[in-house]
């Protein structure tokens, strides 16, 4: 059960890495938003990995907290097409043609009306923008910055085909119980169209990690593992399970950005220093050369809720290239291209230690003052001599910090020892009787 | 009633700052000493501004703690005159002259039994030194040292007119109630003879303060107004009111200093981090570039007496040039030229802007888990894009913060956000009842 | 009773530094281990000095948590006789030749054999080793690396003449009560041969820090003083005091590695901020001008046991050069040449400062709010001036900070005033009384 290291740092898990990056590709056409039949596609192809998977649904107008529940968003099919009936702009080459939540449209628009209805991003000419309208109907496309000044004057015809109808608000969610109902929480989002760092990379990694939980002989903490709409569906959720998650919650992950190749980026919780926190920056310093973490108020997804003040949970993220900072974040850059079968799975490999750590990071005891006799136990050179090995003392460090009051992070931080290391040396002085799990 | 940043750095209290300097000017001829009509007529000239300051006297020989009020002192005239009766020294022409609490003295005495009774500082030979005996009877004159090294032998007259009697500290008082009975202590002395930054800004700038205080509509803290004789006046003061201000001040200043146009100095109180210290870090990290923060042991005014163990109050100091430190100081080159109506102003500004962050620090508490819904009240663009503003971001940053832990002055220094631009957002967030003040 | 600083800067103290000496040198020749008549013969010597030493004897195959002391090592005799009879290795000529608890052996052995029991330092050629084999019987010689290459093949002749019986483990121990019961440990070791750092100057420093001990007129701590061999004897000693040293020992110091003239070292306990490490911290900063503090985890000698989790003492040690850090350690090259006057003096004075602040160090309150009249007390010049002498500051300074809440080593820090300073300050408070040691 104890994470390899070496593992990690080696490719043998290319194949599994692999297997990510094919269910990124899958699910990238499927047009989502935070409510529709994009996102019920997604988790019934999350289902085929993850069948105890539970699908729930809120219907429309349903209030949560400050929030109501918008109507849901379906759309068939949406162009532009010029006086001769030649699409210019077709939601088929690309669905983020269409902005998110784009009201129905079916007319002739002079081009001055229509570039009202228009959004590009002139700095990046050859991207589509990523365009929402969630909570105020309009209706509008997103267009290349180089398609919008080719526009000639003239008539064009403008037709979206979409619903916004009383529907539902739909979510995933999975527990995986444990032997105790401390919680650990992972959540992801499932509610933008064809992206890919941000967001697909975050339900494909969370679901590789949900297979490996399931896998666990004997998990200590109950896994909670959520799919839902960014903002509104944790609101949602939180509205209906506060109390729980509360009470049992003691460190949590929001998983997005998690499938490019470059740098890591990590965003603390409010408080900064929960266990979440801990365990993170454990890990990033332990196995990854450099990393950027981010102040608390560059915050930007859903530890916006989780970590608000009367919800407070210990909710961290960690990322690789974080949204909002690279160049083809929330544009049609952010496409399979930028990301790699090798950036989803470290990872796959970063939150997969993190609960590693987890599982395994309590507090000790010592059975009894002083120093053990190690070599009553063939754990020492019985010739003493000028030198003594460095695992020997490595052994006794971590002894001297079985005081009950610090835990596995604690120790390998305090002595500048791996947590693997760390870990491994508990598990001989428990063997050995020398040490016990302190009560909590 | 909020301070507004710009009105301190542009110069439209230029009229207020002028009428600071002209009353600097008015009370700069007074003989004022720890005790004597010097005080009286002062603190008079304070009441006209003032009407409610309340004078009180306390009898000579009075005890304070390990004090006496020692005898008061009126001095009428002095001089020093050569033996053809030229004038060569003149109380009538620097009332530094003659040493502060000097007994009286008429005779005829040679150049050196002179010499042991005069004071001059051979490095500024153009300045005449201050120098006091309160608490030992002698008799002496404080010259140029210019006018002592061009003294001839001979027989000089001396004569100084003055009585050391029996007779009443003085002291002023000023007390504007709140809404509250805890209460914000402004200390300032009123013993300096003719010296212009060190003293005679103090008392100037407090009753400007006292003025807006006195105006302000609904003030939440009690306020208590000192003009006191430095040490013996708040020894005296504290022997008679320590249980009550023990019990109710919860921030401190005492103004010293502050007329001058040099860099401001701050002096933190003996713990270092009350109320006072984080108020008064604030406003000078805001309004200021820069400014230089001394040690406690680097005290030299009341906070000797309110920052002693057994009273122990949350006193700090803010000056300009600070005593001890600038080479007009105690000498007769702290005069009119020293002062100027900008330098009160930017410290009346500074001390008022403490105030109104004191009035408006508190902490806050969200109405409802998780974000509210600000386009729900006309806060948010509703058209989601690649760009939030940063407007929104520092509301929701604030909004943050409302867990009842922090106050203003912690949001704002988390933030990195001005004390002004926070208190506006959180007077929003509570009109939209999104927030409440914190319980205490 | 005044440590005076000029006294240990000046060498007026070299007839007893030099008197340390001498004792290293006795002892020097003596051949002890962890157990048999060396210890004996060694303490028996330090009994001359200290007639109150108690000395207690242990009988192997006693249980002490997890060890069991082993039998009792005597040697007589040792030698490696080449073909023709002629000694090449003699015990005679240096104790260290064989192996501590070497088993007993008398016979011929190929050169091939014999090699498998020699042990030298091949990057050190002309020094003998100093190895061990407590735990496990086995016989040996430790030779220079230059000897050992020189042999030429042929049989040779081992003997060793000595016996692992059934005896008992013999240590040391000494108590000075003082007006408390609460105890300062020092705790020494006496179980290495003729090595002289590590480890003849920590017993003998030890020796005249009791004897000054011995001497103080009225002490406020009580003291407890080991002579004990290193690991087994403190394991030994907490086995059969343990609850006795929990309760009362504020503060302790392993006395080894004392004698050398090279920068002092320090290593802190394992909680870091103890009594013992702040009083070692505040005399190591003022005594000398620089110092090498390393990490608990570098720890090496009995402190491992006594800050071991279940027995937790605030214990540290102050070095010169640290074992394993300098390249005599443990090799024959650690002998009378490398341990001077001026080293094991300087070490006795910064241990002995150590206790002097230990004694003195108390909270204080002052008697009354306010700073003191200083001049009712001919403390203060009567002629208030410009200037203010940094003896009247320095007393106003330490009497601010009679607040119930800082000892003395607290308040020196924090003024940056040296202890002696300080103490003296207090000192003066008291007899004034206008301060009082704070109830504790």
């Amino acid at each position: 059960m104890l994470f390899s290291r070496n593992s990690l740092l080696q490719s043998e898990n290319e194949y599994l890495y692999g297997e990510m990056y094919d269910l990124v590709e899958k699910l990238f056409p499927i047009t989502r938003s935070i409510t529709g039949n994009g996102v019920r596609t997604t988790l019934e192809d999350i289902q085929k990995r993850l069948p105890s998977l539970k699908v729930v649904e809120v219907p429309s107008g349903t209030q949560a907290f400050d929030w109501t529940i918008p109507p849901e968003w379906n759309i068939r099919e949406a162009f532009i097409a010029d006086s001769s009936g030649n699409r210019i702009v077709d939601f088929q080459d690309n669905n983020l043609h269409v902005i998110g939540y784009s009201a129905p449209v079916d007319k002739e628009v002079t081009l001055e009306e229509l570039k009202e209805h228009l959004h590009s991003i002139p700095s990046q000419p050859d991207a589509i923008p990523f365009v929402t309208s969630f909570y105020e109907r309009r209706w509008g496309f997103c267009v290349r910055h180089n398609t919008l000044t080719a526009l000639g004057p003239g008539t064009y015809h403008v037709y979206i085909d979409a619903d916004l109808e009383p529907g539902h608000l739909t979510y995933g969610e999975l527990v995986f119980p444990g032997e105790t109902s401390d919680e650990i929480l992972l959540s992801t989002y499932v509610c933008h169209p064809s992206l890919a760092n941000d967001n697909l990379s975050g339900p494909v990694v969370t679901t590789f990690l949900a297979e490996w939980l399931r896998g666990l002989g004997n998990r200590r903490y109950t896994y909670r593992i959520l799919y839902i709409p960014e903002t509104i569906g944790s609101i949602v959720y939180l509205s209906r399970n506060l109390k729980k998650l509360k009470k049992h919650v003691v460190a949590g992950f929001v998983l997005t950005c998690v499938g490019d190749d470059r740098t890591f980026s990590f965003l603390p919780s409010r408080r900064g220093d929960t266990l979440a926190d801990r365990v993170a920056r454990c890990v990033l310093n332990e196995c990854i050369d450099t990393y950027d973490e981010y102040a608390f108020s560059e915050r930007g997804s859903d530890e916006r809720q989780y970590c608000s003040p009367g919800v407070d949970l210990p909710v961290v993220s960690i990322m690789r290239s974080k949204y909002g900072e690279y160049p083809e974040y929330h544009t049609s850059d952010d496409d399979l291209s930028l990301v790699t079968s090798a950036g989803l799975g470290k990872s796959y490999e970063i939150h997969r230690r993190c609960m590693e750590i987890l599982e395994a990071n309590r507090a000790y005891r010592t059975q009894q003052p002083c120093e053990p006799k190690l070599s009553n136990r063939g754990l020492y050179p019985t010739l003493g001599g000028k030198e003594k090995t460095q695992s020997i003392r490595d052994l006794l460090d971590v002894y001297m910090y079985a005081d009950g009051a610090h835990d596995l992070i604690e120790i390998a931080n305090t002595l500048g020892l791996s947590s693997e290391k760390c870990q491994s040396i508990l598990d001989i002085l428990v063997q050995e009787g020398l040490i016990r799990v302190a009560e909590e």
